[in-house]
């Protein structure tokens, strides 16, 4: 069932490590086959040294296992939520990546500083706001999917322009098209991170301030959409 | 003698240099078997390269050594007093990893700032008071793990909820269930002490606070106790 | 056609991931033949991985491509705009690497702090303005390789003794005679950036100013010009 | 001739590139056979990877090539200076390794903040005065040195205890009994120097003052001197 997903899917997670963006099980990738309304997800806190693509486990968008042996990730519902309310998802990361993770402990968006952030992300990367208690003592998972497509909500901004956000005191979520892609996402947005921090720290440094809006624009837009030329296809 | 643990041992302290916690010989990690009140530990400033499972030292709980033709660890006593006033501890690790260290060395608890820490600590990993001049000057190694004790009694944190310490102007120790779950403790607080260091000075930072005890308490029981989810086993 | 700059600016190109220099296919290294006025440049979003010395493009000084059955680098009017204005140069590298492009999103010049920057580069590093919406919206990657040639003039810096320079918001360009001295030199220019960051933001420094002209002098001049006298060969 | 020598100083260079100390040729090695007053020190510019063991150039304690065919260091009357000052060293090491580097240009001496520092230095790891442009215009190497010694002799401090020094706007030196002992501190001193810039800069450090001075002792003169009692060997 799903096999050829199954298989991106497994590919995905290992790119995690391959990336230096997890330590042990500190991860997840999963997919979705939008024909069937099935997620293919890693199973919850097994290596990746030992884990095969049999071993991932296939969900549906309500939230029951529909084949696989082991226990899906438990960040499984967090995962569904964001397929549910964002269509155009195909693939989902979540990982404790350092860069990242250290604005969501922070607290803030992550400004778009330069052209290595435009390039994939069309404005700055929101970070949540806290849950509630009432949220984290109910179905916390599903809660931290919620907050996440609230912030988007309320900030208008489209999932597609901005792949990223980051869950507050907790850590990212990335997506794409495909597995592959919310990976892509997840590597650019830890390098995209690690430069921000930089940025801002650095005594009598003239940024603080975002980039200019056209340059936003022109490195966006040259990568992505109608017009974008760069790569070989078009 | 204990052969199983001192495969354990030998397999764990090489965890540390693979796991970039040490240089040269800056670590040790050990094992207890607590039917014998037997511990098994890393000889004394051998390399991890030469080292091999049959030349970890065997120390009863009193510090003779009963088995072993090199010295144990010089920071045997240190260990030993973890192991006779913590009853519940199975490995111990002792490491100079940077960024645990630097905490160390700036005299500062680090606080819970995410998940991240919520994950394995539940509430701040403590910092020692600095050893009186008398401390120094007497049976060091055995003041060492007496400044690590009472810390825990005075600030009443259970060994259980958060196996890690700091002990000031020095470094870090950790300690689990098996030698192998100390390393894994070590791993995650290098980790939980970079990111905090980072969330702490990024100017601007909304944190400073720590996190919400609700998100504390969510991520450290869903992962520890009773009424744990994650993983595969419960 | 130009096989051996083929090898030379595909070797050139591999050399970038080696050093750590950029994550996917976020750099390109050219050379260019000045006999014959032709330039070799990596093929656009082509991953470092796939590529083979036979997808090298040729293109002409006027941006013609004149071999190759691949689409050039998207910023190809960028290094031919540089090769046009600068005869000197031999080889050209751009990367995102981390620590440049910090400097660069944070719009500042790197100061010369010691004699690993003097051994490389004769003077501060400039960062170049940033370009006017009309030049974004323009010939973009053309504009980007105007901007960096007036800051030179307007500077009067001899491209030469700095053979690099940091577009605002964007990320570093460096040169060199030779596709392999381009890469050279942008892996100097990383070490001294991150070195110069951490030499700014230390508390306390006595430094911020940078150093005395007599070093700089005496490291410049020691390796490079008709005074030389490092390395094997007069 | 001094065979022996030749393959320790060799060895000894080859770790400078495997613990992560030099880029490219900058860094150097040297040993001294006391006996006969020859110097042992690798060939100016020549890379890690060409280089054999056949290539290290013998000098005498004048500065005189005796055997090799190649240039010997351009740093080698630096060398030459501590050898002749500092008569208990057998090794001496050259890099501009990050941390090291960052508080020269600094200008700052890396104070002892805890016990990683105290293992192996017994104080604060000094830096010199800037030259003079009377210098820098002169013998520049020779001075180079020179500064060194200065420092040591000005503050009383015993290379032996101390072995290591930054020299303003350029990097660190180190020392020891033999070259592998030299290499040793120069990794022990990047250590050190990265956590130091760490302790200081994390804000509401309780530390900037250094360790206690009981502590400072305990740890060096238990691994150094008449009653070390560390590692197997007393």
């Amino acid at each position: 069932m799903l096999e050829a997903l199954k298989e991106q899917v497994f590919a995905a997670n290992l790119q995690l490590p391959a990336h230096g963006l997890v330590v042990f099980t500190w991860g997840n990738v999963s997919g979705i086959d939008r024909a069937s309304g099935l997620m293919v997800i890693k199973p919850s806190g097994v290596s990746y040294e030992e884990m095969t693509a049999k071993d991932m486990v296939v969900v549906s968008l309500q939230g029951d296992v529909v084949e696989g042996s082991l226990h899906p990730s438990s960040d499984t519902p967090t995962h569904l939520e964001l397929y549910r309310k964002f269509p155009s998802l195909g693939g989902v990361v979540h990982t404790h990546s350092r860069w990242a993770t250290i604005w969501a402990q922070a607290g803030r968006d992550i400004p778009a500083y330069g052209t290595t952030h435009a390039d994939a992300f069309y404005g700055p990367v929101p970070c949540t706001r806290a849950l509630t208690e009432e949220e984290i003592h109910g179905e916390y998972e599903l809660e931290t999917g919620r907050v996440m497509v609230e912030t988007f909500q309320k900030k208008r901004i489209d999932p597609q322009q901005v792949p990223a956000v980051l869950v507050k005191a907790h850590g990212p979520f990335t997506w794409g098209s495909t597995p592959e892609d919310a990976v892509h996402n997840a590597v650019v947005l830890e390098e995209v991170a690690m430069m921000a921090w930089h940025t801002e720290a650095l005594p009598q440094g003239a940024a603080r301030a975002p980039m200019q809006q056209a340059l936003l624009d022109k490195h966006f837009l040259r990568k992505h959409g109608p017009g974008a030329y760069y790569g070989q296809t078009k």
